[in-house]
C-alpha cells in the first residue's frame, strides 16, 4: 500500500528509542561530563524537522537545566558572511544527514572561535559528524521516508538523555528509560481512531496549538501535515495564536490542540473555552477526558507520563493522522511531492 | 470608510518615523554607550508584532554587530517557573503597551539576576518600562488600531538606531536618516496597484516568503493578514520552504515573495525559478524589474535603499495589502475579529 515505508517507520519508534537509549546512554553521560559547566548558554542550527527538536531543546535545556537556548540563524554564516561572535555559547547542531551545508557552517565557526560543539545525527562520518568535538549518534537505521519521523522522536530523546546527564538526574533517566513502552501503547491506541481521520479529506487549512515543552510538538505535527497531505497547517503557540491567528477562526475552522498534562494545561483549557462560541473543528491530543469529549475528533495520551517526555508520545497521533489523511486524499506517503530527503541549502 | 483608522496609521509611517529619529537618535546613543561590552548576547521577549521586530534585531544584530540574539520563551519565566540563568546576557522586552505580563516577567529576572536590560515600548510608566534599566520610547502617538502598523515600523527603526550607535557608525546613521523620505515614496508607488488586490477576495490560504533581514516581513506582513483578512498566511524563509512547505505548492496557490536586492536575492531568484514548473500564484515585492514582471501581481521597492533597512519599507505593500484584501472581503480592518489592543498573556 502506498505509504508502506513511512507506516513501518513510525511504527518502528518504539524499538528505535529502546535501542538508542540502550547504545548511547553512556557515551551521552561522557558528553554531558566533558562539556558541563564550559558555556553560558546554547546555540543550535537546524532546519526541517531538526529545528522542531531545537525548539524541545529550548524548553527543556531552559526548564530542567536552567540553560538558555539561541535558535542559530544560519544564513547570517552563509549568506551575509559575517558570523555572529560566540563567545560564552555551546554551539549545537541538529540533521539526520549531517550534510546540509548551511547548518555544518555554524558549527564549523563556533568551533573556529574556540567555543565546544556538539552534533547530534545519524552519521558520524557526515560533514557535521566530523566537524563537531562530540558526536551524538541517532542509531535509528537508515530512515527510507523523505518525511522524518523515527529521527525525529529519536533527536528529542537525545536531547532529553544530555539534559538528564547534565543535571546527574536518576529519575529523569529512569523516566526516560520507560519511554518505549508508552510510545508502544499510544500508536496502538491511535490506530483505533484513525478511520476517523477521513472525516478531513476535504479539509484546506488548518491550525495546530500547542504550547511550553509541546511547542515543538505543534510545529512537527504542522511539518508532517503539511509535507504529506498539501494542506496548508500553522503552528502557534497558544499566547501568541490570541495576539492575532485567532481572529481567523471561523465556524468549522479546524484546530488540532495538544494539551497533555502540565504547566501548560490550564492554559489550553482557558484557549478551548475561548474558542468555544466560534464553534470550531477541534482535534485533540489530550489525556484528560473532559476535553477529548468535547473535541470532534480526539487521540488519548496516556496520563501519567512526566510532560517534559510528551513531546515524544504526543507527536505519534499527529505522525499518524497525517499519514491515513495523505492516503485518504490519494497521495502517496512515501513520496511528498517536491520534497528530496537531504536538501542542500544555503 | 470601513478601515480609515488603520489606513490613516499606514499613511502616518514616515512622519512617525522621522519624529522618532529626531526625538530618540540621543538617548539611543547614550543606551548604547552605557550598554556597550557589557554582555556576550541578547535575550529580547516580545510576542506578536514585537516578536516579528525581535527577529529582526536577529538578524541586524547578527550580521551587523556580531551579536548573537535569542528570542525568549516567555512560558519558561510564567508557567515553568524555571527561568532560565542568564549570565552573559542583556535583557530586551519589546511591546507597544508595555502591559504583557509574560513580557515583564523576563525583563524582571534580568534585572533581578543582574543583567543589564532595555524596553522599547510606546509608555515608558507601563510595567516594562519601569522595570528596565533603559526605555527606549516609540514616540509613534497612540496606536488606535488593533492591528500595529507604526509601531511596528518605529520599534524596527529603534533596533536599527540602536545597533548604529553601538558601532559608532556614522554613515548608518545617515541612511537611517533618508528613510522616512523613501517610505513615503513607497506608500504612493504601492497605492496605484491596490485595485488589483481584488484578484484574491476568494483565496483561502497564502505562504509568504522571504529570508535574512527581511524574514521578519515574511512574518509580519502574514500577521497583518491573518489578523485583518481571515485567510490564513503562513510565513516560511525560503530554506525552511525547501525542507518541507513547497510540498503543497500546486497550480495556483497564492505567494507572496519578499526580494529586494542584497544578499538574499539570488537565493530568492532559485526559488522562483524551482516554482516555476509548479505554477503558483505569485506576489512579487521587489526592485528587480524581472522578478516584478513575473509576478502576477507585483509590488515595486526602490532600488537604491541597502538591504538592511529593507524591513522598513518592504512591509508596507504588506500592510497595504492587507487592508485592501479586508476591505474587498467586507470586513472592517478598524475590528477585526476577536482581537483587543491588549493582549494579556502569561
Amino acid at each position: 500500500m502506498a505509504g508502506d515505508i513511512l507506516e513501518s517507520e513510525i511504527h518502528q519508534q518504539p524499538e528505535v528509542l529502546k535501542n538508542f537509549l540502550k547504545g548511547e546512554s553512556d557515551h551521552v553521560a561522557h558528553v554531558a561530563n566533558e562539556t558541563r559547566g564550559s558555556f553560558d548558554y546554547v546555540i543550535i542550527a537546524a532546519r526541517g524537522t531538526s529545528d522542531n527538536a531545537a525548539r524541545y531543546a529550548q524548553y527543556l535545556l531552559g526548564a530542567h537545566n536552567q540553560i538558555p537556548v539561541a535558535l542559530a540563524t544560519p544564513s547570517l554564516f552563509t549568506l551575509y558572511r559575517k558570523p555572529p561572535l560566540m563567545k560564552s555559547a555551546m554551539v549545537m547542531g541538529i540533521s539526520q544527514s549531517g550534510q546540509s551545508p548551511d547548518i555544518v557552517s555554524v558549527v564549523e565557526e563556533g568551533k573556529r572561535q574556540g567555543q565546544p560543539t556538539i552534533a547530534i545525527t545519524n552519521d558520524p562520518q557526515s560533514p557535521l559528524g566530523s566537524v563537531a568535538d562530540h558526536v551524538i549518534q541517532l542509531h535509528t537505521g537508515r530512515e527510507r521516508s523523505v518525511a522524518a519521523t523515527k529521527t525525529y522522536t529519536t533527536s528529542l530523546c537525545a536531547l532529553a538523555l544530555l539534559s538528564a546527564h547534565l543535571n546527574t538526574d536518576d529519575e529523569a533517566l529512569t523516566q526516560l528509560n520507560d519511554l518505549p513502552g508508552r510510545m508502544s501503547e499510544v500508536i496502538e491506541e491511535t490506530s483505533v481512531h484513525l478511520p476517523r481521520v477521513e472525516r478531513y479529506r476535504f479539509i484546506e487549512h488548518l491550525s495546530v496549538i500547542g504550547r511550553g515543552f509541546n511547542y515543538a510538538t505543534a510545529f512537527e505535527i504542522s511539518l508532517k501535515i503539511t509535507e504529506l497531505t498539501q494542506i496548508v497547517a500553522e503552528p502557534y503557540s497558544s499566547a501568541d495564536f490570541l495576539h492575532g491567528p485567532i481572529a481567523m477562526v471561523t465556524e468549522g475552522f479546524p484546530v488540532i490542540v495538544i494539551a497533555p498534562r502540565g504547566s501548560v494545561l490550564e492554559d489550553m483549557r482557558s484557549l478551548v473555552k475561548r474558542m468555544d462560541e466560534l464553534n470550531p473543528e477541534l482535534i485533540m491530543i489530550s489525556d484528560q477526558p473532559e476535553l477529548l469529549k468535547r473535541a470532534n475528533l480526539g487521540f488519548p495520551l496516556p496520563s501519567d507520563l512526566p510532560e517534559w517526555l510528551t513531546p515524544m508520545i504526543s507527536v505519534v497521533p499527529g505522525q499518524l493522522f497525517s499519514l491515513a489523511l495523505a492516503r485518504d486524499r490519494g497521495l502517496d506517503p512515501d513520496k511528498p511531492e517536491g520534497l528530496t530527503k537531504v536538501t542542500e541549502t544555503w
